[in-house]
């Protein structure tokens, strides 16, 4: 039923070199606009941002970027999510999908709207920063909500990353028919799957993750391993930092502002997850040799 | 020397499976914030964005940015582009690079500012969608600058298109250690190399493209075909089309709404371009058949 949502038909004309071309179906990933708005109790909305994103989970999208983004903090501070006019749950299971797709607007009401920091929203209107203080201020204005991993002792087998792709591919099988789609992916320790989620955005995949766990009251998640299935950015470690991720496993390769920033805040980074084999950015101490 | 700005060296860790592990030289490609900001002939200035960017190209990206976000529509507009407190040339080969790294705010100086269409820059700041035109509302003013691309009578070889990739790989060799850049390259319709830029975002690397273009009176490009390393999102063809260009090809996937703005607006789309084979989305009318 997700897969039915995210993917739409095309027809198209497959051109072969030195060969006939065939018209044919195919599938792609589906890409709309969501808006995401804060609804204030005194009945104000504010929009926070416009993202282009693959329809489903709108409301753990919305609540991991309101949370990865440093606007809210806890899930006490909303009070419900729902599309424009239509009001869906916010606990497991319990998304109406299809009236979620009917809408690309969501609001998020505020129980409390004290605690919300306009400060961070700001921020997303790019008026923060201001040019007598170039160079670092920008970095600096956009890491402030990173806070160092806790060094909770966490060890991962060097073996077991290698298997996670492997696990990642086989739990998003559906998707793999449109090439267009990123996956974030949470394990546990032993490697086992704890939430996957995908998107034509990669931040947005896991700001879905990520606003699940916050959503259920699990983050920080001191005990997760996040497995991107692209490239490493200096957005996507930020985001795991604000969630306490300590390991960021990515298919692809890091930016090299990833790996300062991971390195920075004590998280171990390893990327070009594939073929049986990867690299250690930072952070190596958590990761045990094989036997 | 660009490649050099472009690449950070890093030491990691290769972790075999079943063998032995091994530290080493890696190179990275290097992210870095860049806010673009106008200014005013009143000496005010206006941060309209901060992008995570590759070094190198800034002046073209900012302009390119501006253009394809509808902000302004002539290089005339543009009374000098330069770094905080650095002025660099708009022209050809005139980039200080070096000046270029040590700045991450790059300030657009507007000859005339009645020109620039400030309901644009709002767009920017998020504040125009509102709640209440909820669903097609945020499309439409997401596209409010594509128009449709001129019938020019511009054909294309079938053969041709399998050609590009690798003239494109060959043009950014350097660049392929990292795994980690984006390109956008401008061909002509013999599949010459006009224009390749790179980038950490793929918007970044075709702003780059289009900005080089649009500096020197360029645009509209309606005798060029575009080349995209990766993926073919909504916001790719939104700014092929203020551009001007008929043909875009992408070595990925094409997102449902990329193929249904490039129908709309009379663009030929065409995807997995690889391994000698394509799909054509629509335009199918600019290629022409084998033989």
């Amino acid at each position: 039923m997700k897969a039915l949502q995210a993917l739409s038909d095309s027809r198209i004309t497959r051109i072969i070199q030195d060969g006939e071309s065939e018209v044919l179906s195919d599938v792609l990933a589906i890409e709309d606009p969501l808006e995401i708005r804060l609804g204030f109790p005194d009945g104000k909305h504010r929009a926070v941002s416009i993202t282009m994103r693959t329809p489903g989970d709108d409301a753990e999208l919305a609540a991991g970027f309101l949370f990865t983004e440093g606007i809210i903090k806890t899930p006490e501070q909303i009070k419900q999510i729902r599309h424009c006019g239509l009001k869906i749950g916010m606990q497991k299971g319990t998304l109406d999908r299809a009236a979620a797709l009917n809408s690309n607007t969501i609001l998020v009401d505020l129980a409390d709207a004290s605690a919300v920091d306009l400060k961070k929203l700001e921020r997303h209107f790019y008026t923060t920063s201001s040019c007598g203080v170039c160079g670092k201020s920008s970095i600096e204005a956009l890491r402030t909500e990173a806070k160092p991993i806790v060094a909770n002792g966490l060890r991962v087998s060097a073996d077991l990353i290698h298997s996670l792709p492997e696990t990642l591919r086989e739990a998003q099988r559906v998707f793999e028919e449109t090439g267009g789609l990123h996956a974030s992916a949470l394990f546990t320790t032993e490697g086992e799957l704890d939430v996957v989620r995908e998107d034509v955005g990669r931040h947005n995949a896991l700001d879905k993750v990520i606003g699940r766990k916050f959503l259920d009251g699990e983050v920080p998640l001191g005990e997760r391993i996040l497995l991107v299935s692209g490239r490493a950015s200096f957005e996507l470690v930020q985001k795991a930092l604000v969630a306490g991720i300590p390991v960021l496993a990515a298919v692809g390769a890091p930016s090299s502002l990833a790996v300062e920033l991971a390195r920075e805040y004590g998280m171990t980074l390893v990327g070009f997850v594939r073929d049986g084999r990867y690299n250690i950015y930072c952070g190596g101490e958590r990761i045990l040799a094989n036997g």
